[in-house]
């Protein structure tokens, strides 16, 4: 594959671009909104820039100059091998521009949907390549996370998955696949999961908001940043998992009955938190911050 | 606090020892099996050679001189400022070790234990000395990863905590409050949280135990190091969290909702899983490895 389509300039259709331009692919974005695509030349731009700096690209403005701007969807999408969507969280917005794409799709080119927990079948069944069509997610920002779900509809061709594959690991991420569809895929499941547990603990006055977050960064995700979570569990009973299994599974069977009639997240927890957690910082210097830990682990854990 | 006693000198008891003596405290190891506290010695100082070669231990030889081994546990509690105890996790073991500490305890000294999901008023309401025992949880390997849960019984003295959180900070640690009793504190509870769903999802064919750990690994835990799931959520929406529950709280409860029935962990799944992992590298090994990481993460992160 040598060009990508990315359809939806957001932070997410950026970090999609940067993947692409850093593996060498010519990169051709379109939005709805012209404005927001001239914009995100400027995002990238910095972005690249700032990869520079902490040592993750050589050459930014040759990996700048593999990025143009299309004008229409369909002369967007009409020259790509690869087409990565990455519009609104919203079926029928997905929907729709899934159509569009359709229409314009090359032959062989393969389509991933940036969808981050609503499966390809609520918004492909009608396409005519519907067989090319999948939901390919990333975490956010994907540029600097490598983790991407490989979620298939039930009519996603499973022969085009190898070549989706490599396509992915080149660019220096790391595929996982979604076996059969599910809200939430893997990823979101297993954060929900996590969430919803420290939702209730600080709805229910177990812990401060922020004590649950050290509770994570500087215990559970010391660990999860280079080993999953059955590795993990692995290695704290001395005959493994099974042994494992029977010292805490009974603690953790109490911990999910005791959760068995979940509560809806309220509004007010949500605000309570944002208070909670506010520390004067702006939002803008907090994902710079984060993005400056997340190139240097890169680096640590490369 | 100058003196520390560590009863139980497995793992966990051994991470605490290593702790103590980086920090300057002299510590006295008790062990029922005498062979044990013995081979804890080597082990120890094996690792804080280790430790030295990764940067984080200027002194090895001078710090383990700090230590020396009690032959009996009177003696061991006899001298110390705080107590730490990591016997096995049994509730009837705890409330019996804990009643000779309390026989032996110095006036003013503190005892933590390492506990892991029983709360202390499981093996502590009878002791003389209850005020001053608090569950004290570290996460394992304790020596290499900075969070420490201190989870008060409802008869713990409140007036402790300042003096505790203080000893755990200079031991580099970073101390968390469980603020009412609950089963698996906050560490386990969002760690069971997490497995439980890792558990399902395996089970029901969504996705294979790699990739399960891959999305946790290459994905969630990269934020997860240095984030905690609050900070993480509120930089996902333009608002924070607010706005993040207006887009995902829907979904959220849905994977909640979908899990209100949970099924105990089965040994046949627990060896499936313990199938999948075998990699061909031994237990030692990979633990081996797994702290080299922690300890590049160390120094990566301060």
């Amino acid at each position: 594959m040598k060009s990508a389509a990315v359809i939806g300039t957001g932070l997410i259709g950026q970090g999609w671009a940067i993947r692409f331009v850093l593996a060498g692919l010519d990169v051709c974005l379109f939005d709805a909104d012209p404005q927001k695509a001239a914009t995100s030349l400027t995002s990238i731009s910095d972005t690249l820039d700032a990869m520079q700096s902490a040592g993750l690209c050589d050459q930014p403005k040759r990996a700048f100059e593999r990025l143009r701007v299309a004008t229409s969807l369909a002369e967007c999408v009409e020259g790509a091998d690869y087409v990565q969507e990455s519009v609104l969280e919203r079926a029928d917005v997905k929907r729709n521009v899934c159509a569009q794409i359709d229409a314009a799709l090359p032959s062989g080119a393969l389509v991933g949907s940036s969808s981050s927990g609503i499966p390809a079948s609520a918004f492909t069944e009608h396409l005519k390549h519907r067989a090319r069509f999948f939901v390919v997610h990333p975490v956010n920002p994907p540029h600097l996370v490598p983790v991407v779900e490989i979620a298939p509809a039930p009519w996603s061709g499973a022969e085009h998955i190898p070549a989706l594959r490599t396509l992915l690991s080149s660019l220096g991420m790391e595929p996982v696949l979604v076996r059969k569809e599910i809200n939430g895929f893997i990823l979101n499941r297993l954060q929900g999961a996590l969430l919803n547990e420290a939702w209730a603990l600080y709805e229910e006055g177990y812990a401060s908001a922020d004590d649950i977050d050290a509770t994570v960064k500087h215990g559970l995700g010391r660990r999860w940043a280079f080993m999953g979570p059955f590795e993990t569990i692995a290695l704290n009973a001395p005959d493994g998992i099974v042994d494992y299994a029977q010292r805490l599974g009974g603690l953790y069977q109490d911990i999910a009955k005791s959760r068995s009639d979940p509560k809806p997240w309220s509004e007010q927890t949500a605000q309570r938190l944002d208070e909670d957690l506010a520390d004067g910082d702006d939002r803008e210097s907090k994902i710079k911050r984060r993005d400056t830990m997340l190139m240097a682990l890169s680096k640590a854990l490369s």
